[in-house]
């Protein structure tokens, strides 16, 4: 695979290929394989993830890639105490509360590989190009990096859940990361017998997706009615 | 095209699609060509955007398309202030502050289109799934979204640049945005006469791209020797 390409075009068929990753990528918490994720696959992520977009080409990521299931173990712990504080935080309505409570909401222990993804302030800093007015500008490179990873995976048929339910002081000590670095992401990845067709707080009716037309304006804030617009004519709902 | 694949596997070619799109993205900010973006070609990037991944399936993003050439201007200035700003940070640094002012970092007036992205906090909110601890995972989600949209653009042809050198409080003021609304990103979009073959901060010799081994770690931070792990054995540099 060659790393930079020069003009490339794509023909119909290679953008339908590249839509259809992104439409069947799915934040995944079961279904996962016992089956190893072979090193030239995990290679071909992180690679990916390495080539996103960052700030001033700050490239301020790291990525921990874990296996041993004593440090696991205690990722689990801290997802286990955080997510009765969300229970307790739903106490007042108990039909959410109970939906919640049968969630599967992490593959810590059943995946086949976790990955921290940190990110570096100090890397080639102070002045980096971008960042001087928009301070979280390197964060949101970190954040492109792990997109690109999803991506990639679900083309490598991995799944990848992403768990936020997690004290990050609680990372910070797990991992040994220092003062100057900031966990972002925690990852599973693992093959999965099946992606599911739809997100599955979407399957579950937690939440809908909201159409493309309630998340789009023109010209200004609130303005979705502007007569020079027209992108949803004549397209399919 | 179908939005939800079940059971889709990717093979070797399809594999090597996706990855030219990831490899041959870059970060356009000139070579901008006057040529308008088709609006089903608009729809198709929105929708790629729309279909990352969120945190408790929350899809916190606003995508506010600007054409208009006065709201372009008054962006454009708010830009140009923030230069001057830089340069001026970079005055013990002579060489760099030189070779800043000589690059390019921005296509705001030559672009064919502009995209503010912002995270509503409050949408489906106040208990988002996933945001109870890591309270900034909003944002992540916009910044996948926002990833997603420049692969998008990336295979529709389309070059984008992230304009990240502007202040937040003049974009909130020229394009109305309400006190629960963040803006996350100013895109620059348009067609490209072409793309380069590596990132212009490296082109010029802003900055190298690390190694990948630079950047990834087993099991703890700062554990790039774990011999449990080969990853990068018998893999091409």
């Amino acid at each position: 695979m060659t790393d930079y390409i020069n003009d490339k075009k794509f023909n119909e068929l290679e953008k339908e290929i590249f839509y259809s990753v992104i439409y069947s990528r799915r934040d995944v918490r079961k279904r996962f394989l016992n089956k190893s994720i072979e090193n030239k696959t995990i290679y071909n992520i992180l690679k990916a993830a390495h080539h996103a977009p960052s700030v001033g080409f700050s490239q301020p990521w790291n990525f921990i890639l874990i296996k041993d299931r004593d440090t696991r173990l205690k990722v689990k712990d801290s997802f286990l105490k955080e997510r009765l504080r969300s229970i307790d935080f739903l106490k007042e309505d108990k039909e959410k509360q109970e939906k919640y409570y049968n969630l599967k909401l992490e593959g810590i222990l059943e995946s086949d590989l976790n990955i921290c993804v940190t990110y570096d302030h100090d890397r080639f800093g102070p002045f980096v190009i971008g960042r001087m007015t928009i301070e979280e500008a390197g964060i949101y490179s970190v954040c492109c990096a792990i997109q690109n990873l999803w991506l990639a995976a679900r083309v490598e048929d991995i799944g990848v859940g992403w768990v936020s339910i997690l004290n990050n002081s609680d990372l910070v000590d797990i991992l040994n990361l220092p003062h100057h670095i900031k966990p972002i992401a925690y990852l599973c990845l693992g093959y999965v017998d099946k992606f599911g067709d739809v997100p599955d707080l979407e399957k579950y009716q937690w939440l809908t997706r909201l159409g493309l037309q309630d998340v789009v304006f023109f010209e200004k804030w609130n303005d979705s009615d502007n007569p020079n617009w027209n992108i949803f004519k004549n397209i399919d709902p």
